[in-house]
């Protein structure tokens, strides 16, 4: 049944599973685990939502991706941009804090699981396509930036709020007096630290001479070192008496069943974002996973990966999670330690449902502005300003693109500053393919082949105007063809037919049959045949189906050589002299 | 000074006008106002409006237009669509019949006018071209239904109410005990001659030897007919007493300068629909203006248009008018008349304006009942469902567009109706361009020709996968090629080398080139080249604007047939032999 087994990947792979992958398997595990403890509780932090939620988005939904999943080394779980979102989608419908504000982040992971499993089953993959390449590095450049900038409330130790960057900027600006200097010098530390072990631990290690494989874990527990550290400092001078932020109580226990809402009011507000959040953690989700698996040889299916995804965020939303898809880091992390199959991450899962079980309590003293550490190192490696240059050498509407998603989720926040990006795009994109290339040729002398008559010495025909088409045609350049025509043909009076060369021509929308058959008609009323030459198959097949075949004023060529020598030849019995002695007013 | 008399297209053919323009123009200057009276009364009434400022819209707007346009032939003045729109969009804002709502009609066409100025000047006449013919099509032809409808009241003398389908059969169904049986006879009786006069009136003028020219300004008289015998009807028999609606006073005397609202609010809450009118407008006027004019081999300037049919809206906007544009029943039957230059409007403007200062009293028995028939008679003409068989039986990603448009604008209003049309349309097209056609090629022997291995007899080298890509590449196709690339490598272990053919590919952009980049990488890490062929100049330039051929694990060839040469023979030494050892794993 391959039908079957094309919807239960882990039927693939378990069949062959064997102690070398276990024993690889169970070491990336070891490392994944030690490195999602503590960014889980940052980025349900992030989210607006209790630590442990960020614990619990990263059991069930693994364990379900491990099943459903087609990448053998993405790792699934909360990570910054939907967190992020999430933030952004929740805070309009509920508080901060309140239970309608966790209900609601679960109704969003339900919708969001809906969504990927119905555009999986549909296999709607493609839609993902409309974010283009600009558009997501900008977004993402840009919330990286947002989320940075969120977190300097934690490490100043005052109260601040705002979506935007200026809003941020300006909540944060009003409360400088009120920083709390004892959780700054904590926040400034770690992140200090943090940016430190980044960049210098593992080679620190190395030069100490520590086991390569010892030293990769402990270099993963840069963020665990820091954790453990500072909530030593906190519960050994009683800063949390002096002001500083705490995590305080998380519930000791497996993940619990929840049950997301469904009020119809809740949906409605939900489900644009969803689908963003969605679409967004598809195309990041997918990215790292092709890249993963081509290093490897392997293969991912995106219509499979929709269905995993959508499973992971079901999981979610009935564990106590939220929105979740897969991490760049901690999936690069995983692959780097050796994960060979999804197995590796149903064993992160057990590592992280023991923490849940035994470690909470440890966690009480442990200061928010650790976390909100954490989180900027993590997200600033998010911010690439790099590709405004890029897109600027290669093309300006891809500049604009980026610029305009860049500037807007800055200024204007996530959701408008993705859409905007998107309708941005396909606009512009519209507007490259509104004016196609259409060359004037004329033939080579003593060949068969036609080059455009600006470039290169040809014979033309002043009876003839023959125009390469090198687009296809459809409603966005149909009109445009209408007008070329329309110009070039009442500039010349000897004009007595137009030969379309359709070489480069791979489709015709009816929108573009309707204005060829206007330029059929208009050219019949000044008395110039329309022609067309070297139609490609399907495009032929289609336009067989219309009447504009049978009504053209003029002939379907092969080759534009053949159209050249049957009209230079006859024109003069001329088959398009069906014209109405309108001829006379030409060029008046 | 050419850029000044492009601005004012009247210094082109005002200079040449001589006797015989004058005669022709002067004489379908009065065909065309025995048409317009009743016509302009019955519009603003479809627009909420009173009935003079149907009469004031066609006075400034065609002076203007005839000082600003291109279009020789083109009638500016109130249409049926556009007063719809108009109704539905100040409906939103004001209660019909309260000064608020006149202002805000004001409003409406000055913001018009500005958006279509305003593009004019930049040249951004192509944003109509986002409205495919399907979408236009399905629009109108839902609108002419919607129009109909919206008579069906006055013809039977009750009130009713609904900007949809459903609302207004809903609201009629519900008020059927009250008709004024008189108001349906009339009505009836004169929506009964109007048909009849449409089809047969003129064969009938011509069989009792009527003079063509007469008989041609006596068949455009069929509405003036109708109105005149119902007023008669009225007054003789006193029926306004017995319940039938009247016209009743209308201000005698020239259009009044009037001054639109500039409140942010109002500007707020009418600028969408005024530029979904403006860009409506503009493309029927452009697909009437280019008919007409090609029919003369002349040219019309669709950038200039925009700023012609702009000055005609401002004009409204200041002369108690509403928004305008070319209507397509009235410019042909001025073409067909013989009007020579835009002088021919002026004079129709003349004819209005002495229609306004003396005829207006005449009409205060005019039973409303009268004008609906005359808009429904001519609105049913806009009624063309046969395009949805043509679109079925052309295309159905097409077919989907028109029935979308048409259902939606019928059942949830017009704005919402084009809108969901323009959206679907792009959305249609940008699916189909999602999955291009790329073709496997192999080696015709004994040529230099490549073909598809599918379809021809070819040679091939499993080393070696040719790949013709038929369609530019860009955001929403990237993905699928390299989908598509990674899943046929895999499929071979001796897969050596890519070989992309570019003979069709007329644009790469960024998010292409990234795909380019990412498939360069993977390949690279399996041990495969990828390699160029046939790149067209333009985008070969674009391509070295970028890092994307310094890193290529391969090289760009002049043809296929070089690439083929190439890599068939040197394949063993191999340019692309640098894979990382994780060829064993191939197909794993």
């Amino acid at each position: 049944m391959p039908s079957f087994r094309q919807y239960f990947p882990i039927l693939v792979w378990g069949r062959d599973y064997d102690k070398s992958a276990l024993s690889n398997d169970l070491i990336a595990a070891v490392i994944v685990t030690i490195m999602l403890i503590p960014q889980s509780l940052a980025y349900a932090l992030l989210a607006g939502l209790p630590p442990e939620a960020g614990i619990y988005a990263s059991i069930a939904p693994i364990l379900l991706y491990a099943v459903f999943g087609t990448s053998r080394a993405l790792a699934v779980g909360p990570v910054a941009v939907v967190s992020l979102l999430t933030a952004s989608a929740v805070g309009q419908v509920a508080e901060q804090g309140t239970a309608g504000y966790v209900v609601a982040t679960l109704t969003l992971a339900f919708l969001s699981g809906s969504f990927l499993v119905l555009m999986g089953v549909l296999k709607l993959g493609f839609i993902a396509n409309f974010l283009s390449h600009p558009v997501i590095a900008g977004f993402i450049t840009a919330s990286g930036i947002l989320i940075a900038t969120s977190q300097i409330k934690h490490i100043l130790g005052i109260r601040a709020e705002g979506h935007t960057l200026p809003e941020m900027l300006y909540s944060i600006a009003l409360r400088l007096g009120e920083v709390n200097w004892i959780t700054l010098l904590i926040g400034a530390s770690a992140t200090g630290f943090l940016f430190w072990a980044r960049k210098h631990l593992k080679q620190t290690l190395h030069g100490m001479g520590t086991p390569p494989l010892l030293a990769d874990i402990l270099n993963k527990a840069g963020p665990v070192a820091a954790v453990v550290t500072t909530t030593v400092v906190v519960w050994g001078f009683d800063l949390a008496e002096k002001g500083v932020k705490i995590v305080g109580e998380v519930p000791q226990g497996l993940p619990p069943l929840t049950m997301p809402g469904f009020a119809p009011d809740l949906i409605g507000a939900l489900l644009v974002p969803a689908i963003l959040i969605s679409i967004i953690g598809f195309v990041e989700s997918v990215s790292v996973a092709q890249t993963l698996a081509a290093k490897r040889r392997q293969r991912i299916d995106p219509d499979q990966e929709l269905i995993g995804l959508g499973a992971a965020n079901l999981g979610a939303a009935f564990t106590g999670g939220y929105p979740v898809t897969g991490g760049f880091a901690r999936s690069v992390v995983n692959f780097d330690a050796g994960a060979e199959t999804p197995a590796a991450g149903a064993f992160t899962a057990i590592g992280l449902a023991l923490a849940a079980v035994a470690l909470t309590p440890l966690v009480y003293y442990l200061p928010i502005a650790t976390l909100a550490a954490t989180i900027i190192v993590a997200v600033l490696s998010l911010v690439d300003l790099s590709i405004l240059k890029k897109t600027w050498t290669y093309s300006h509407a891809d500049f604009i693109a980026v610029a305009a998603t860049i500037l807007l989720t800055l200024g204007l926040g996530v959701e408008i500053g993705v859409a905007s990006g998107v309708i941005l795009s396909v606009v512009l994109h519209l507007y490259k393919t509104s004016r196609p290339h259409v060359a004037e040729v004329g033939l080579v002398p003593g060949t068969q082949h036609f080059r455009n008559i600006d470039r290169h010495n040809v014979q033309t025909d002043p009876r003839l105007v023959s125009l390469r088409v090198d687009e296809s045609l459809y409603f966005v350049n149909a009109r445009f063809l209408e007008d070329l025509i329309q110009k070039r043909v009442t500039e010349g009076c000897a004009i007595k037919h137009v030969v379309l060369m359709f070489s480069a021509v791979n489709m015709v929308d009816y929108s573009a049959l309707e204005s060829l058959e206007a330029i059929n008609h208009r050219l019949k009323d000044m008395g110039v045949g329309l022609h067309l030459s070297e139609v490609k198959g399907p495009v032929m097949d289609r336009l067989q189906r219309s009447d504009f075949i049978d009504e053209m004023n003029g002939k379907i060529f092969l080759s534009q050589y053949e159209a050249w020598a049957n009209l230079t030849a006859g024109a003069q019995q001329g088959a398009a002299d069906t014209g109405q002695g309108d001829q006379l007013r030409c060029g008046a």
